[in-house]
């Protein structure tokens, strides 16, 4: 089998480092261009040390050269350059937000715009595979959701879906440094972060509108859900604590996670609470369940950068061209 | 004024040598013994590099050498102890869980063992100024709470008080690692803490009933409190979400904080949700409220090992002396 | 072509648990057995979290099922078993210290013990494929060499076997916490450990008569080396910084290097000084050379649990069987 | 006795954070005006969250208000200030490099730039207090040294003062992030810093020509030094650890050094490898000395914020008025 073309956009972001890693290694890949505004005319090797040869980040994509683009450009501004891919007929895979949302009503309450291109909303697939596998395979834009919104969503579905999630979810999601970005801030300097948690974004952060939107496509109704984010000091990982009141025995609601989830290649369910660490560095999204009085708490974890972008980027790809899921995404697991 | 003798039973965990560094620098306190089993015979230096002098551990304190114990003893350890020094006219600030919980019947369920001098329990003061300040001041025998407790309990005392805090309470705390001790476990290795991120003891953690008790107290009702800890990878600091329904207007609930604790000396509100960083190293308890909704969120930090252990017991004793609460306790704050 | 049936003796610890997650994805190796003692029946899966099926550590690894066994035991505890691996016929590749040095009057001194297998010191070939890649092809016994002298010999072997090293050369090596093994201890709990940098083992470390045994055979003298360990706040890692006078230009030393590693596989020269994070969980080993006034200064950088441990044995594996270096080992690189 | 009136320019960097906070308990300061231009007119609690009142950063600092203006504005931008505040008659104490190196043929070549004002080089005394405690009583102008400098001179200045230190000095320095300052960049985000360790300037970093000054002036001939600096991922603290032949015994350099620190308030000799943990938050420097063959190693651990800088020049301030010299700096000790 021919290998596919690839480019990549936004390639010197955390998501797009962790991308171009991983289509470097698989098997089916053929890489063609980075792309980066930054660092155009720059050696690849800036960016990734281990890296040999001598080809250098271009400032714009050709779409003529590429049959799957992957962009990683700051939400607002892959949009734009995503219509001309897709018009000269390039599938394209989006990591940020811009076509998350199906409702063009809610991009100016959350990101502040009128979105570009309406028109493609309705076209666009999120690509979460435990819930659009189908889609995503005959897609031609795919929306890869947040890296909460990844967790928050997996860890609720199949309560959602089976009616047991109760009237009033509360997600306590906590998350490390580097789904800030890579553009210095004093926020995410370490003698800021080092030693240090606190909840942010508490009004209400941008991944909340699509787990609603996932999970009221799940549901009767739209569930209420109450969405907080804390930074934690590690680079990498989420844990998505889920709070829901259950009426019916913790037994009946485990039966409907496991068959949710039982072709499922990368989400889980554990016998205990997962650490982060178990997945990190890997596509994996471990999901527990246990119980405090009637309350149920659902805890989930995922590597940010893996299962939350990059690797679920992949994961969209091999389902598109038709790959085995998990190719490419066999990372070793690391401990400690 | 003639200065108070004290001496510490357990001085070589975490709580008990930030409760020696902080008496040596007390003002009005002169440090008589230090006990230790494991460090009997063994000069203070070994613990304390900074020190200097000749003194060294003991195996049992001496209760005729001082006015004031702190027992900074494990659970358990430390009730048959206490008797002794109380039997012997010494006022005794337990750090330990052993007199925190009012009924005896609580001890077999959450500690495994029958409480050894259930006499006792009614008598035990909860070492929590913002609550108990006036028996504090005449008790022969404080309990301080869990550092976990008091976060939780200061996050929530004003809302339940005022009848504000609604049906149904969900406490998603983390922690960070010294909470856990000092005595080596694999859970606490660094290799298996750094860069991760977990729930633990969710189906119920010993510093629920305290916190059930206390607010109990405030409320015409027992609250439905549901109570999550999770492990930080970071050494001190607790942040305490705690969320709620309002159905008034948050204005209403930031006024009843307010006045709650208009005369506290330690705990303080704030206008943007605290990093535990913010205070680190100090005796401060600082609050946040925010609304998501018709949900409020407050966040409680504070130093797990300062106004979580070793601090608070010193407020408690500044009060039962006659001391101003804040002597000893104005550590210089530290950024970064 | 056949798989190659592998078994793993101490396969709880950190480097044991490294080599296993490699192992399992080795596309020639057949994992069969696991030893543990303390895990003896317990299933994989509670040290390895992802990893599914049913089988279950084993007290004592049977010969007869393995045609390799690798040896993650304690110094000292691994010979005795490697004598009867090797006497079944199985190749052994020890990753412990208990073959290291050839000189049996060595380990008295460094180990406190005399060595049970003298007659096994001469057989056994150092697994450090940069100096001994003809020889590891052939052994049935090899004995790979510790994290840090693996570091501080790559650093140093091409500028020592050139003669340009200088009469006085000085190791400052800086390792993360993972080096210090599993097992729990004081020094490594996380709340000891974060925040602090020290240097240990000033006197005289364990590896420092490994780097001298091996650099010696490169020289026409024994260098006189310093060797001083420190320990960092990080989960994995090795940064030696060597220092020596150099009385040529700094260009001939490079040649050299660039000579000495021109076949190497995972030793590598680098334009500016590696950061540990560059080769984070890979077999990657990253050399700079830089120079202030006559003063050479030579950075290396690996991980300790693969090139200074597990995949360094991985790589001898290949050697030993004749398959391709790299199999096994190209692991995606992870940034950040 | 009045407290004496201070402002702080530059006080919102890390030094100038921890001056404010230490002068902020100093009891005999009464702190007059924070300048920050970037935070002018902003309220200081924005800087400082445990701050309460209404007092607003300034601009420009106004030289009549205060006796001793502390400065922490970046290299080259404080000179020009400086002389100002000199000619209103206030004491300066400058944090910055601006007046740390005698000779003016210096500046272009480490700081790039002609120095503006050379005529005050003369005048400048070194805030170093174990070299130049007698001086510093006296100056109007005292330079403060840079933190990597303070702790290299204190490790050395007793060994070089009595012809101890042999003829080839290596000084390899670990430092924490935080001396990096607070201006976000990538090599000081945490994503980047954390679980790495690196060497930086080995070509020749700037607290180099402090060094080779101070030591130079103990010494007959200007010793021979090799200065590598390292980032660590803590944020704070400094280790210096030094290499040089000895030959006399080991006894009689430790002699020299006790004799040199007899009279030092801050620096001490300590009998086993100090962790810089151990003086976090403090102002202590911590000595040790061992030996390896014939090279002694001298490891010195310091906090770089306080020892390093800002606790350092509290220290020259109490040596100027005729204070206490540990007035204001008897923080309470923090373990962990």
């Amino acid at each position: 089998m021919n290998k596919v073309r690839v480019s990549v956009a936004g390639a010197n972001g955390y998501a797009g480092i962790t991308l171009v890693n991983l289509l470097l290694h698989h098997p089916q890949v053929d890489l063609v261009e980075l792309g980066s505004r930054s660092l155009a005319g720059r050696p690849w090797s800036e960016v990734f040390p281990l890296l040999e040869g001598e080809r250098s980040f271009v400032s714009e994509l050709d779409p003529g050269q590429a049959e799957v683009i992957f962009s990683c450009l700051p939400h607002g501004v892959g949009a734009g350059q995503a219509l001309g891919w897709l018009g000269a007929g390039v599938r394209v895979i989006d990591l940020s937000a811009d076509f998350r949302l199906s409702d063009p009503g809610l991009y100016p309450t959350w990101y502040g715009v009128e979105h570009p291109a309406p028109q493609f909303l309705a076209e666009a697939v999120l690509g979460l595979p435990e819930l659009h596998a189908q889609d995503i395979a005959s897609a031609r834009l795919i929306a890869c959701p947040g890296c909460y919104s990844t967790a928050a969503i997996l860890a609720l579905a199949p309560a959602v879906a089976a009616g047991l999630s109760g009237p009033d979810i509360v997600v306590d999601a906590k998350s490390g440094v580097s789904g800030a970005g890579r553009s210095p801030s004093l926020g995410t300097q370490f003698a800021e972060v080092q030693e240090s948690v606190h909840a942010y974004s508490i009004a209400g952060h941008r991944h909340h509108p699509e787990l609603i939107q996932e999970l009221s496509r799940l549901a009767a109704a739209p569930p209420r859900i109450t969405f907080v984010t804390h930074l934690v000091p590690m680079v990498r990982g989420i844990l998505a604590t889920c709070y829901f009141d259950l009426d019916v025995p913790l037994a009946q609601l485990e039966e409907a996670y496991r068959d949710f989830y039982r072709a499922s290649t990368f989400t889980r369910m554990v016998a205990s609470s997962p650490h982060t660490k178990f997945v990190s560095h890997t596509n994996w999204c471990l999901i527990h369940l246990a119980q405090q009085g009637d309350k149920v708490i659902v805890t989930a974890a995922l590597d940010n950068l893996v299962k939350g972008a990059a690797g679920q980027a992949v994961e969209c790809l091999n389902l598109a061209l038709g790959f085995k899921p998990e190719l490419g995404l066999t990372m070793v697991p690391q401990w400690p």
